[in-house]
Parts: C-alpha cells; structure tokens; sequence
C-alpha cells in the first residue's frame, strides 16, 4: 500500500471505495453524512477514497459544492488514506483547474474519463496525451476505462503509448465489460516488453474481482455497500490464499451482483448504506433512480439472506 | 407446463433452454452433437427448447443450415417438448417464412427480437403489430425483449397494447437489463387492468432469476450451461420453497455470473458444453470469441469449484 | 414575431440565431467579441438571439462564465430582441437554477435538450413534465429536439401529451435528423385535434429550411454563419414567396452544407465569423475540432465562390 | 477506368454507382426492372455498378434472390462496365461464399462493411485481415468505410495496415461522415510514406462530392437517382475543370441533399428513379420507409425545381 498521506503511484495496491455523495432529502449536500460516511470507509479498512466518480453524482453538482465535498471529505480523512478526486469533464480547463484545486486540498491523485465522442486508438491517445501534458508531471494520473458509460474503447496498445510517454499516468481503472482479457493482456504484454507496470484497480461493483485479482490486478476501485468484504478479499488474495478469498466474495456475490445494477444500483448502493447507518438519506439526485416498494422489499430480502448467510 | 407436444400459450412455464447451435472444428454444423446436445437438455428436465436465437448464432447459418438444425432438433425431440424457433430477420418476408416453415416442422411458436433503428413506442409498436398481422393468429409469438442487442427499447405500455391487440402474442422473453421493474409493471398494471395475462420467461443467462421469479416471472429462457439448476429452481419456485430455491441457485451463480459476459459468455458456455460431454467442439463461428489458454484454466477452475460445492 | 422585449411563446417565429461563444486564442471568453457578434447577428436582421446552447459550447463554460455571457448579451441587446438561454444540464436542480437566473436578468424563455439515457415516451415524458414543473408556469419553454446529439428520441406523442399539460412549453426546436414528416405530423395531428398550436424552430444548420418552412415551421433557431440569408428566406416565406425564398436559399446550400458537418462544423461557422469580422478569434475550446491548412483553404475557396454567386 | 470487363484495381476512378434493388408492389424482385434500370445506368454513362449494397437492400433478400440477383445484372451489362458485389454479412463464411459465387459469376471485385461491435483499431484490423486473408490473393476488395452505419470506426493508420498487408485490398469506399480530413490524410500520409496509393470513391450521396475530387478521390461509389451528374462531375474533376464541376454539381445540390436523408432517402431515390422511368415501382422492402402524400409532393416540387435549372 502507498504511504498513508502520500500520493497514488505504481504500486498503489489494496481497495480505493469509491464514495457515494450524500444528500438530504431534499437534495441538499448533507455534510453530516459526508462525515460519517468517511468514517464508515475508514472503519471498513478501506486503503483510500475515490472521490466525486460517476456514482459520487458528480456531474450533478454546482462548482461551490465540489470544491465543499473536496474540502470536507480530505478534512475528515485528515491524511489517514489517500483519496483519489474524480475530475473528468467536456472542457480541458475545466479537468486542469478541478485537479489544481484537489490536489492543492490534499488530494493523492485524480481519476480522468475521456469524454465522449472519441472513436479511434489516436483520438483516445491524443485525448488522454493532451490531458497530462496539461496537468504536468507532479499530478499522478488514474485512467478510467469505462465504456459502458463513456462510449469510448481504449485499446491495450493506447494504454501502453500512454504509460511510455507519461510517467504520470500511474494508474488504470479496469471496467470495460467483458474486459478481464484486456488486463491480462496489460499485464501480460507490459511484462514481456519490460515495460513500466503500473496499478490496475477494477471496478463493476467487484462483479468479477477475483478472477481479476488472479489476472494480475491489484485491488478494487469501487464502491459496493460493503466495504469491508472488498477489504479482506484483496487482503487474502495479497496474501496468498485466492480459495479463501473467493468463498468470502462468493457469500457477497448474491447482494453484489443486485447492486451491479447499471443505473438502480446507485440508488440501491446508496440505500444498503443508509440501513448501515453510514448516511442518513439515500436520496440520488435528479433526474435518477428511485426506489419502489418492491425495490426495497427484495433488497431487505437480500441483506437478510447475506446476514443469515454471515451468521 | 403446456401439453408437450402442444404450443406454447400464455400460461407456458418452466425453463426454455436457449439452444447452443454446434460445430465441428472446421466450422461446419455438427449434427451429431445437435443430437447429443438435444438429449442433454432433456436429460436435464428442460420444459422445452428455444433454437436459432441470438446465443445459436442464427445470423451466421445458411439458409439450408437453418432448415437443417430446425428439423434434427425437432426430429430428436420427437415432440417430447415444445420448441420455439427464433425467427428475427431485416425482413418481414423472412420471419414470415421462416415461421411458417418452423411451424410446418412442428414447432411450438417462433421468438422475434425487433430490427434495429426502432425509437420511439410507436416505431415499436408498428413492428410487432406488422409482424403479428402477418403471421396471423394461429402462430404463437414470444416477444424477445433484448435492448443490450438490438439498441431497441420497448416499453411496458407498447406491450400491453400488443398484449391487447393480438392474442396470438402469448409470451415475454424478459433481458432488458437492468429490468426488473419493468418485469413487475407488466404484472401489477395487467392485473390492476383486467388484462390478459401473458407467459414471462427471462434471460441474461438468469443472473436474476430469483429475483424475477418472485416478481412474477413463469420461468427462464436461457442458455446457462447447467440448465439442471434452473429446472430445479423453477420447480422449487412453482413449489413454494423461495429460499430453497435461492441457496440452490447461489452455488451456481459463481459460474452463472462468469458465463454472463456479453460475447465472450457465448465460447464459455459451449466450451462448457463440450466438457460436460454434450457437444465435441466449443467452436464458435468467425467472427467471434475465442478463449485463449487463461480464459480456459479461469473457466476450468470456476467449475471445479462449483463440483466441490455440490459435492 | 414576438415583441421584441417580450418572451417567447406560441406565436413567435423568424429567426433565433444560435450564438457561438467567442474565445480568445488563449481560450479565455473575449467579451469584446461578445458585444460584436451580438451586434453582428442584430446589423443581420435577427428576430431573438439562443446563448449558450451546445453550439454555444456551454458545458465547456464555468459557472461564472456561464452568468457572465448571459449578462453581457442581455445588456448588449438592451431588449431590442429575446433572447433565449440554454440550459440543459445532468440534473434538475441545476437546469432550475440556471433558467431562474437567465429569467431574472431578461432571457425571453429557456431551451431544455433532455438528459442522455431516456428510452421510451414514458421515460422522455416524465423527465419534461418534472421540468416544467419544476420551472412553473411563468418561465417559456423550448423543447430541443435533437437526438443525433443527446441519443433521446422524442416522438410526436410525447410532443403532444407535453403541450397539453403544460402551457409553459411554447416552442419547439426541430431537428431530428431526418425528421421533416415528424413536423408536418405535429402540425396536422394538432390541427386535427383543436390543440394547442406552439411554435416550431428549425435547426440543423438550416439544411431544410425551405422544406421545414413549407410543412409548417414557424422560422429557423440556428447558427448558420450567414444568418441575414436565414432571415431574408423566413421573410420570403412568411410574405407568400416561397420559390423566391428557395432561390435564394439554394445560393447559399454549398457553404451551409459545407457547415452543416457535426463536429467540425463549429470550427467552419467561427472561422467564417472571424473573416467576416464577427469575432476576434476563432478558437473553439479543447476537446473541439481545430481547422487544418486544407480545411481554411476549403472554407475560402467556399466562401470565395459564394460571394461570387452573390454577384 | 479500369478495362470494361477486368477486374478493379488501385487505378479505379469513375462513377461506380451504387444499384438499387427493383421489387414489385407486391414486394418480389421485378427482374425485368432489374434489366431496365441497369440499362439506366449504363445510359447515363457510369463506369462501373455496385449491386447489394446496404442501399440495394441486399440484407432483405434471401439467398436465391441474392444469387439471382448478381446473375441478371451481370448478365446484362455483359461485360460493359466492371460490376462491384456487396457480400458483408455476420459470418465470415457467408462472406467468403457470396465473394466465390460473384467472382465466378464475373464480378470485378466485392465490397466488404465491417461487422458491428469492432471497438479498437486492431480489431477493425483483424477483422479486414481475416477476410482478406480467407478471400486470397486473386480477389480484389473495396473497403467499406461507413460508420453511420456499421458504428465501426477505421481510422487511418489501419486503412495503412491494411493497405501494406493486403494487395488485393485496392479501393476504399470513403463514407464516415464527417470525413473529409481522413480522406486527406490517407492521401497525404500514404504518399509521404511511399505507400500504394488505392482508389478513393466517395459515398454519402455524394454530398460532398467536389471538395472530396479536390481533396484526392478517384471518384464516387454512390446511387444518386441522377447518376448523370455524377459522371460530368468526375469527368470535368479529371479534365481539370473543378469550378465548371462545381456549378453543375451545385444545380442537383438540393435534391442530392434531399436524397441524403438517412433512411428516408432510399424510399426518395426508388421513387425518382420510378419517375425517371428506370424501374416500373418503387417499392422498398418492410420495415423500411414508406413515402406520404406530403413526401411525393415534396419530392415532386424538389425535381420540378431542377428541371426548371436544368432548362
């Protein structure tokens, strides 16, 4: 794991959680909840936060408060984990001066998604080449590869143009579906060329992490309700045991994979942790998911079956 | 269930298994293990068979190929169970005449996906309507409903006005993804309405099958390569034991979740196939997914560790 | 036309040119170029001005530069014309409160593009109804119809249910592409039906103007760098001329053609509005499209050919 | 040109226009309209045909139509002009069957769409590297560059791949949109490199026909319902006339970008055609677009309009 208040580099390994945004009832940031949710991802063991990501609702909130989530989620953390801050947006200018303000905060490094409409192996490149060289060399640089939701493809041989030319670019966001071959293939072709390693963290709620951790990733990036499980599968996985660590996923798996939901699941997400007691509200701003009766009642039927199954 | 020899009407259920189409290693059809494979599935207790759909590759047999696989499957089932035939074509001429010629071989209903560009609810509407219209009543249809395909999205209220205006429309393949609501309108705003009440059988491999068969599904129509679980699932639902059921359904989905990759799910699934001995070759036809030597050794040990599970 | 100092509402029509957002070649805005092209589009002959929409390069703007453009046309204007604000936006709370603001320094009304991901008439229904809801009944609203770029399909059916629930919604900015018989059946449908006759806008670049004005559009909403020809043909046919008005139109269709190119055509209208002195600079903000020797030489040889048909 | 009957090559230039697929009423192939818009064709003095493409509804016939098809054509051009064959298809066997089987009939080449679901360059590589190596030497290939369509994108340095691994692909048919700088840089790069320089035809209706001739096309590779345009348009183009070329072209402008309209515009150009005398109905196989008492008027006044240019 990298050092405590330090910054995100190649050998950031363990369980970045990619933190929910809470907000009342009425909409309103909840700055309570922003506490007490980083607590409860501290308490959970996590190795650090990824703040304002996609299902952070970062695009749904105003300037004034992403600058207050910034402040008040690197206060409360107070240096104990790193946390990554989600910067990706459709101007340049804007991607630079919210990665100056997050790292000007504490910030241990920002995750990039391209923006859309990038269609071949040079357009992702030069997007990505011109973010960086923007950014400079002192801001280590997370890639988000998440065409579900972008709509663009970056190919293995972009990230490996991208990881020859900037040192910066420390870390990759694996959660193209499928894409488990993709990282072997990183992996894989990086080592043969002897090539730069750098951190792969996956995502899609964990749906496939330990088939991931055995391809060679090194940990998660994601922001299922349940931390702690994320926790100690990497840990065993870290530690050589990926049968043990499997059977411990595998009691999750059910509750997981409800979650993996594309849209709903943040709404479900956001939901199981306020059962938690992590946040008070599980209000998703709008337009969003909201839960039905029936949304809750087989969602308290698949936590009560993980609790029976947890013992 | 429908009388086995019967057609499918709207109080069809049970499990419908999406039948792989195989060949040999040189890509030409193998019949032979269409035999072998038909048997396997009724050894494993499916309620029927769903051949030349999306995961049968249909779009890639000749036209003499299609003929050929409808009348060894149908021949070996001997009517022992219904058979669906996926007829979904860029033509209207064809799905005509490829269901009537599924008919004539003794089918027991044809599927049809929607033809790709369809917007808005009328656009989608007006299909379905022409299609019905052309095949006239005494043609069961099955609904596919499978936007991660075909880019087409097809709302709860256009089906229940084709629900409403074509009786000879008796059965939903429910895979929207994420779906499950949908899943629960069609339900409670049928009833709520007096409507007909139509035979809902889901897809996606049954990544949420108990989830579905609690909001209301009849049963699955899905390929998974141990169609035994999803038979014994569907009868312990039918039987009342919910939680029954869902133990046995979670030592599967381990495996069930891994097969689900859009793609690549295909070449798992029959690789699978070929080493429970129901068919010789895992071939896929070109262009598709090919597993490489990780793909097989991840494949090899999630099912042993599905066999320790079961014991 | 509308009073000049009014808002928009069901009987508006001629031309809303869409405003591009003038950049210095460092990126910063040029607001001095703001005041020329302001008064540039009124020495034209313009009935009301649209800021910030997606030509206007809006989500590439902060906050600040947001209220600032707003302010700087509003007070350049000086009610000689409306002028309408964009103000589409990921969440509801921000499209609020960017038409409020628009609304209090003097914008005639608010253009609203749905949110991507909005699949069936329900789905884009609902999210216009909480809008206008939202924005009440005192704040005039255009419906931008445009799916090529927002993916949302919005059928003649929705258009319907929304003007019959909410008066508020006054205009609508065609241009879905092709999409010419879903104007005329807006109008006929709503003729037939004694509805509520709003105001319909063309966009596109105006590639069918004359045919669009002869099925029943109202005028044109869009940014061709030529508007005083736009304006003189919306005159032509309101005065019964509408072969004269093609005539003319057709004298300009190579270079509006030439413009009409998504992506790059932003690049071709601010370049063309930089030589014909509207602005200062013709920087479009990064990601954007950036004009190569090949591409000014082609957009002179255009223009040269253009003036030279004008005589 | 290429010799009347020889094969096509990298020297190909001209009009190869893209045939349309004659039906009856009732929706059968009308073989002798086949005859008699082929005649049209060669009447107005194209330099060579491309039958069962996208536009020649080739994914609606059966395989006997399909077979048919390709005979009657060849049949009566008996050699006149080189005939291009469309033989994309889902299964890289059918592409290789329907190339054999036009090749033996007399084809001058096929023309291959890449399949949906190519995300990175080197799977568009692999893709076109698969066919062309199972296609061999002897058949000569015309890529087909369509993303509007396909939703593939090739970019340029896999055109260059493709173009130094491959011999037999020598024709690009340039139709991404917008699309003109890839044109360019093929031509740029590839002469800069010393490359094999390939036959460039324009697609898209022809939109922007003379600033691609400009920009290094060989020709056009599309089926605008007055083919005559295109052919002086090329010759003047050839003969060192561009400005001459583009005020012809200018006159048929508004109606080529009638025609362009997606979907609608092959219901527009059969009807013109029928007009012209060419095919006896205009009929387009369902679903596909179908033209209204407003559309034909439309139409109608479109080609009065060009009639009166023409004098």
């Amino acid at each position: 794991m990298s050092a405590p208040s330090g910054l995100i580099n190649e050998t950031t390994k363990g369980v970045y959680v990619i933190a929910a945004t809470p907000f009342a009832d009425n909409g309103e940031l909840d700055l309570e909840s922003v506490d007490s949710l980083t607590d409860f991802y501290l308490e959970k063991g996590v190795t650090g936060l990824t703040i304002l990501g996609m299902m952070g609702e970062a695009p749904k909130l105003s300037e004034a408060e992403t600058t207050t989530v910034m402040q008040r989620v690197l206060k409360r953390v107070g240096g104990g984990v790193p946390v990554v801050v989600g910067v990706s947006d459709a101007s340049d200018r804007n991607v630079e001066r919210l990665s100056r303000e997050a790292m000007s905060l504490g910030a241990a490094g920002v995750m990039v998604a391209p923006v859309p409409n990038l269609k071949t192996d040079d357009q992702v490149y030069a997007y990505y080449a011109n973010v960086a060289t923007q950014l400079g060399r002192e801001i280590p640089i997370c890639l988000q590869d998440f065409p579900q939701s972008t709509g663009v493809h970056t190919s293995v041989s972009v990230i490996h143009r991208l990881v020859d030319a900037f040192p910066q670019i420390v870390m990759l966001k694996h959660e193209d579906f499928p894409g488990m071959r993709k990282l072997s293939q990183v992996r894989e072709q990086s080592a043969a060329a002897g090539r730069r390693r750098i951190s792969i963290l996956v995502g899609n709620g964990g749906l496939f992490l330990p088939q991931e951790m055995l391809r060679g990733a090194d940990g998660a990036m994601t922001g299922f309700a349940y931390p702690e499980m994320l926790v100690q599968v990497c840990r065993l996985f870290h530690a050589g045991e990926p049968e043990q660590a499997e059977d411990l996923f595998n009691l999750y798996l059910p509750l997981l994979r409800h979650e993996f939901q594309y849209g709903i699941g943040l709404a479900l997400r956001k939901e199981t942790l306020r059962r938690r007691g992590a946040i008070r509200s599980a209000y998703v701003r709008r337009p969003g998911p909201v839960l039905d009766a029936t949304d809750h009642a087989e969602l308290g039927r698949l936590i009560g079956r993980l609790e029976a199954a947890l013992g």
